[in-house]
């Protein structure tokens, strides 16, 4: 029997930790078939992004017509896709389909480096995250959505609101660069809210210390749309890949001068090499 | 402790069971550290390829600078380079690396459709297979590089030779098209021959009734990247690949209309959803 069907639509990452490497890895690891529609290819490891090129909007467009016409899915997520053209194509594919959608709205990478086109930021607002099931920024995201800066735990649910009024069913913010009130140190928690509005749920999770974080907010998404895909509801999918994510980061590892990767195999690790 | 770094350059297979994505999953299932280089995008399903975009040969060679850079590999494993510039750029770049290449001559899919301009096979005959530690050609393969045809298991030596004369170290030719002599039918073993000149290692398997066989030719050849990138010898990495692959392909599933994918995660899908 075949296993549920989940499709990235995203960015290609030469070193493996992050993008659709870092989509499809989670979703092998979760039992799902992942399947990727690459909007843009870079050229990066562990210190930054040096090169990148756009796929144009009919090479997108002819990706996700052979796998939604063909194969079909169970679950969707989309990552960097570059270009408000981009944007917008997905956008009008995906309006067709029905299955959950987690969007990632990928802004900039962990390097700095600017990853999305700001006009496309606007299409992304107005065009897909209306049809997201779940949309998953940080903090620098939240701000690049709507204005709204969050620097506090108590100010993470003024946050989502902010995203809620786009759209979208449920939002995650990823609070992953709080800092402790007043003093404003680094808080020694992960604290993210995940809300549609109605419910609310706060996760919480220990500070891990360590700098392999590569990749991570891929691997959230993706994980979240492979438990989607499993047939989870939205609290139940967010909740079960926090946990795989957590115990990924525990496990990432050092590759390169720079920021490694999160391992996306932890599970298995120690049965796998045989 | 960071897992061995295995890289593929080779298309993406956006149905998700060939191509870079059947490369990293298989990584990802043998414990390495899975890193890819996208050279063309498919848009691609279970029936055919639809579409088909190359990257230019300077977004090539940036991703290849961007892993041998910073993160290294410990094995490489080419596939789908779609044109001779490309063919050449990879070549000229894998010259300088120190770590065993594993070159799938791809030249046409499943479907029979052409992944591989024909200026480009002369290009990784005189170019790139010179380099390989090990070549996997299928018989369509063999014969698109040396003009030898094998209909039979006793005419498998002589196509190795032909291969061998190439240059590459050591060739595993593929027969999994063999016939039975002298009647003609179809062989029930599917038969591999393994050489590199000195010593011959024939591996048999029975033929699994099954169409899903969709990325068979990346997984063998990733998997015996993975397996040298973990340390095995060739002889070694080979049937450990072989077994691997066998048990994908009775795992494999259907998807679509047309040929399904081999099951990347057949190790551990029983326990693997929770």
């Amino acid at each position: 029997m075949a296993p549920p069907r989940v499709l990235t639509v995203a960015g290609s990452d030469s070193g493996g930790g992050a993008g659709i490497q870092a989509d499809l890895k989670t979703m092998l690891a979760l039992g799902v078939h992942g399947m990727s529609v690459v909007a843009a290819v870079t050229a990066q490891n562990s210190v930054g992004v040096q090169g990148y090129w756009e796929l144009p909007p009919e090479a997108v467009r002819a990706q996700l017509e052979s796998v939604l016409t063909d194969i079909g899915v169970d679950a969707v997520k989309t990552g960097m896709l570059a270009s408000a053209a981009l944007v917008s194509a997905v956008a009008a594919m995906l309006a067709q389909v029905d299955a959950p959608l987690v969007v990632d709205p990928v802004g900039v990478s962990k390097h700095g480096d600017r990853l999305l086109d700001p006009a496309a930021v606007d299409t992304m607002r107005t065009e897909l995250i209306p049809l997201a099931t779940v949309v998953t920024p940080n903090l620098p995201e939240v701000a690049q959505l709507t204005g709204v800066r969050v620097e506090y735990e108590s100010e993470l649910p003024a946050a989502a609101a902010a995203v809620l009024e786009l759209g979208p069913r449920w939002v995650l913010v990823k609070g992953g660069h709080l800092s402790e009130e007043p003093a404003g140190t680094p808080s020694a928690e992960a604290v993210d809210l995940l809300t549609d509005g109605t419910m609310t749920i706060v996760l919480r999770s220990p500070r891990l210390d360590t700098i392999h974080t590569h990749g991570t907010g891929c691997t959230v998404a993706s994980a979240i749309a492979a438990y989607l895909g499993l047939g989870l509801d939205v609290p139940g999918a967010v909740k079960a890949a926090k946990d795989y994510v957590s115990g990924a980061i525990a496990a990432g590892y050092g590759l390169g001068a720079g920021i490694g990767p999160v391992d996306h195999g932890w599970r298995w690790r120690a049965g796998s090499r045989t």
